[in-house]
């Protein structure tokens, strides 16, 4: 079975959320914090709030709203606790703003010539097309968490893509920096490409450079489409 | 409050049905059938087969699905019930090859350097990824009746911009050459924007060259542009 679609990992996969929202944390709060002691924070708290979600406790809210929930107590644990609401909606939109792994463009720029691309990201519908818009990051369409009603790894968001685009799951070829999320994919038939991205903590704790369950494990973008014959 | 997205009715705004329809069934067909004459037929039983979704006589379904039901009937009454199953199946695929009028590249060029674009379609998402494809439709985004599980005019489709935007329905403006689409958008809080599409229908009859109710009245993108300042 020939692949015809790409969808992607969002954060640590195509975009460098810790260093973005380090970036916008140091912009909009200044030298009242540790920037990137807060973006470790604030993504600390990002799979709880999913599993609010996932677990039915609560019902499907955008990660927006998630995001602007757990920088309360990411500010209040930063000593930060009096941070003007305008700031804290303006930090929300850090993730909004997050630039691609210097690889990124030139690879789908190559990758798309020849598949549909589309992300397939837990981030919100606006976030993901204002990522795509302020990078250039050349998507189809946006797929995801939010067009699915559900969080990843809940089996229907990967199920949403060849029902969406009307290609058996084993066209579909996910693509990302993290094994759970391919194993998540793989359980439900898509082929899976795991991208080692040694800078997405820090380099604490650097993640392993190969993925020996996925069908393949590149160092970058451009190594993909070389592997891709695209 | 500033328009922040637009969104496109597709079937004889963006795309040249009748004409690309008629192509392929001359194409596939040959000789044996009238080919607008078939594209005509197949287009008048496009309402009927959605509101059979619509009324919740039956759930949801593709649109690909509706035209393949719909050929049936078009081919018998064509004088081709003997036509393959295979040739039918290439033949649902005409929806997919459909050629903007010439004004449509050029116009969204323009308007994506100032604001998010979508169709906002009745097709079905893998119909409107190939046509975006094909054509070189720069979409930010898919949205439309499958993405929301209606059909329009149902008012959830509409809805589901704003929602998915994180935008006030009042930030959307929705393009169509169909007064009742742009009438259903503008129950909901969208701006609307009627575009004038004389040849949609073969010129048998011609639209009206503007609708008072709308915002705006074009006779193209490229005004639709201007006109936005775009």
């Amino acid at each position: 079975m020939e692949v015809r679609a790409l969808v992607f990992d969002v954060f640590g996969t195509v975009v460098d959320w810790r260093g973005g929202v380090a970036r916008e944390a140091a912009r909009l709060l200044g030298d009242a914090v540790d920037p990137f002691a807060l973006a470790d924070d604030w993504r600390g708290r990002y799979q709880p709030s999913l599993e609010e979600v996932r677990s039915g406790r609560r019902p499907f809210a955008p990660l927006d709203v998630l995001h602007r929930e757990s920088l309360d107590a990411v500010l209040t644990a930063a000593g930060s606790a009096g941070t003007p609401p305008a700031v804290r909606e303006e930090l929300v939109l850090a993730w909004h703003r997050l630039d691609p792994w210097p690889d990124v463009l030139p690879g789908l720029a190559r990758l798309r010539r020849r598949f549909v691309l589309a992300p397939l990201s837990n981030g919100n519908v606006a976030l993901l097309v204002d990522l795509a818009r302020r990078a250039g990051l050349p998507w189809d369409l946006v797929l995801g968490a939010e067009i699915a009603g559900r969080y990843k790894p809940d089996p229907a968001v990967y199920d949403s893509v060849p029902r969406l685009l009307a290609v058996p799951p084993s066209a579909v070829l996910m693509v990302a920096a993290h094994g759970d999320d391919l194993a998540a994919a793989r359980a439900r038939g898509l082929r899976t490409a795991y991208v080692h991205r040694p800078d997405e903590f820090g380099g604490r704790p650097v993640p392993p450079a190969e993925d020996p369950d996925a069908d393949l494990s590149v160092p970058s973008f451009e190594e993909l489409a070389d592997r891709l014959g695209a």
